[in-house]
């Protein structure tokens, strides 16, 4: 039975899950008990979770896990990581392990800039409107300063404001196109913030500008930040003689194939990038991070050249294998989750406290680190082994199978096809051996 | 101080988190706490969720949520949202209801093709090459056979395999292109198996074809499904009269030009698309899918035609405003953690154990409404109101404010800036003068 309700919002979550249960589960009592044992035990706790959202019913739990062994620029890392699928977590410290013998990962910033725009539309002299606009520039700077005066005691601030043309893409449209330096936080609220302020500027200062005749007036459409950010961008690499790679000499020479297919096929390249962001949203999940971000400015700046692209390379120069991406990443570790949720703390403990650009580098090391092991695995056994006994040890734990179960049916499977009937048939089996 | 660690995997969970504890947090019994305040003290449901993936050491909680009133093809569902952004959860509902009261959603799939591919290299013959194909294709569907049959019965199975010539991008760069039909599950086992089969096949026949010379040979690279998935999409529209919409007819206008823009300016499309993903994501974390796989197919698809665009359209004609979204989604409701974790399940229960094409609409109705949400707030009050009085809830929590304190603050804060140090310093004050 499916309705509509009214004033859901306002229900406590009691009242909430009771309108659920009645609508949609008959009140059945085992699936009040399933959602329910997810709640926290501390209540304070299980409120502080509560709040962070909306119309909050429960806690769903995202396995917390640790990939040990990562050496970035010398210093060992433990990286937390916060991921349903399996693989993930091994490939990740296994390649971290690997490259920990082999010097380990080095990552440069390449560029902390931030970006938001003001967006309008105005319907007259163009020449008048860039007059307009140096007129009034010192007025964003100057309005905006309560707002900015924190971020400047800590090395940021707004970085350039400038006017943009944009009426050969849309009748009458322009911008404010304006660059931010956020330092440790990710910065949306302070360059919305910003962002607003300038548009309440510009559309009073457009009101008492003498310059403009009746007809010529400016019309604010929006304001907000970019999450395409490609001046904010980190690189990680890896590198080492071809030797030390692999004893066999064709591995480099088939995974450099596999990354350059992956430059110039973007069938392969969306799925070559999906890889680096399994390790990279794990890490910007367990840190307290927004992936909805992280993941559009990534997946834009790998079509930035019109055509989509593998946003790693790989070569092999004079005898020594290279590897190395290049990430857009605007992260924070102050705001936001950062400060609020138990775990996040514990992670960004754990990596030592970085600052945002530390952060990058740990970030994009686990992308790399995730990228490296994938095509490890495509290049040479192929994917579905590893899978494939994750597979069978989730279908083990539907069964509920026994310690013994679990062993005779591991082995059982081993080099054997596993699909989901012949594992349950396989155990149906041994109970009814029993 | 920091380390590397041999053997990590091999330990049990209590040992891992003894070695971090002891490595990282100088043994802090308040660190422990921490970690272990998310254990679930149901054991063999906290061993299900451990054994999701590797070195698993606690639960990160996600808020679980649900968005009522989305009338979606004339029938009411209750979404379920997994998501840590404030805001989401309220203005995806908040879009639901105002659009079940103008004839709901309508969503329509346009089409449900997977793709996958083995990509190879071969050095010799192009006419050869295209030969062998054409004698060795019937092989590739035979020899899958096993692992199709199941497949086959529910109506799927593998729907063609072509060779492309790929050697304009890349010296000697061939692949099979293969595309798959999965009808409930996502597929990547299913694709992923037959791919690895058809390469094995590929190379065992190439080597006993007697077609090719001695130079002429395949080498294989890679066998992996694409992620990118231009046919198989869903779309989900709104629409109503123009005064059905707004009092103001100026909503409407200032509305569809804040689509425009994100058409023509990739700045704004990224974030724009974000505001689709933060509904998309939620929905599918909830109901057990893999958000790298969204969130890289519709990435690309966004920038499919070279220049990164806006997924949504908006326009008004004959007085109708129309607005709507081309989203491709690659989803599943049977396999992987569908059927394992217990939130999923009451997930896809709620939304009425749909197939993988209603789910494919219920999400997409979700990444409409949040997109319908974000612009309304964008053109009208700016998203800083909304997201700064979550900031505070959130201040207050941090600071264990007392439900006095509370009350007392958001009457202090009511249409003043609100920053940090603000409520801080406000919330301080009280507790002095208590």
């Amino acid at each position: 039975m499916s309705q509509s309700k009214s004033g859901f919002s306002k229900l406590s979550k009691v009242d909430k899950l009771e309108w659920l249960l009645s609508t949609y589960f008959s009140e059945d009592a085992h699936v009040e008990k399933v959602l329910k044992q997810y709640w926290n035990a501390n209540e304070s706790l299980q409120r502080l979770h509560d709040d962070f959202i909306e119309n909050t019913i429960s806690n769903f739990y995202l396995p917390y896990a640790v990939a040990p062994n990562f050496m970035i620029n010398d210093k060992y890392y433990t990286v937390p990581m916060v991921i349903e699928e399996s693989s993930v977590v091994a490939a990740a410290s296994k390649a971290a392990k690997f490259w920990s013998k082999r010097g380990g990962f080095k990552t440069t910033i390449l560029g902390t800039e931030k970006i938001g725009q003001v967006h309008f539309m105005y319907n007259g002299d163009k020449e008048k409107l860039r007059d307009f606009f140096e007129l009034t520039k010192s007025k964003f700077f100057e309005n905006t300063q309560a707002i900015t005066a924190n971020m400047q005691k800590r090395g940021g601030g707004i970085t350039s404001i400038e006017l943009r043309d944009k009426t050969s893409s849309l009748d009458n449209y322009y911008q404010l196109h304006a660059t931010f330096e956020t330092v440790n936080s990710m910065g949306a609220n302070f360059i919305n913030t910003c962002l607003e302020d300038f548009a309440k500027t510009l559309k009073e200062e457009a009101e008492i500008y003498e310059g403009f005749s009746e007809d010529e007036h400016i019309d604010l459409v929006m304001s907000i930040l970019s999450n395409f950010v490609p001046n904010c961008v980190v690189r990680a690499e890896v590198s080492c003689l071809v030797e030390d790679l692999d004893p066999n000499p064709a591995f480099a020479e088939k995974f450099v194939q596999a990354v350059q297919i992956a430059r110039v096929e973007p069938f392969r390249a969306v799925t070559h990038n999906k890889g680096i962001m399994n390790g990279v949203d794990a890490v910007v999940l367990a840190t307290g991070n927004d992936f909805r971000a992280v993941e559009a400015g990534v997946h834009a700046y790998a079509s930035k050249e019109g055509q989509y692209k593998s946003l790693s390379n790989a070569e092999i120069k004079d005898g020594v294998f290279r590897f190395w991406l290049d990430l857009p990443l605007a992260l924070g570790v102050v705001g936001g989750l950062t400060s609020l949720h138990p775990l996040v703390k514990f992670s960004l403990q754990m990596l030592g406290n970085p600052n945002a650009q530390e952060l990058m580098q740990v970030v994009a090391a686990a992308g790399l680190a995730q990228n490296f092991g994938a095509l490890n695995s495509l290049t040479t056994t192929g994917i579905q082994q590893g899978h494939m006994k994750m597979h069978l040890i989730n279908i083990l734990n539907q069964l509920e199978a026994t310690h013994d179960e679990r062993k005779l049916t591991l082995k059982r499977f081993k080099g054997r096809p596993i699909t989901h009937s012949a594992v349950v048939s396989f155990v149906e089996t041994l109970r009814i051996q029993q």
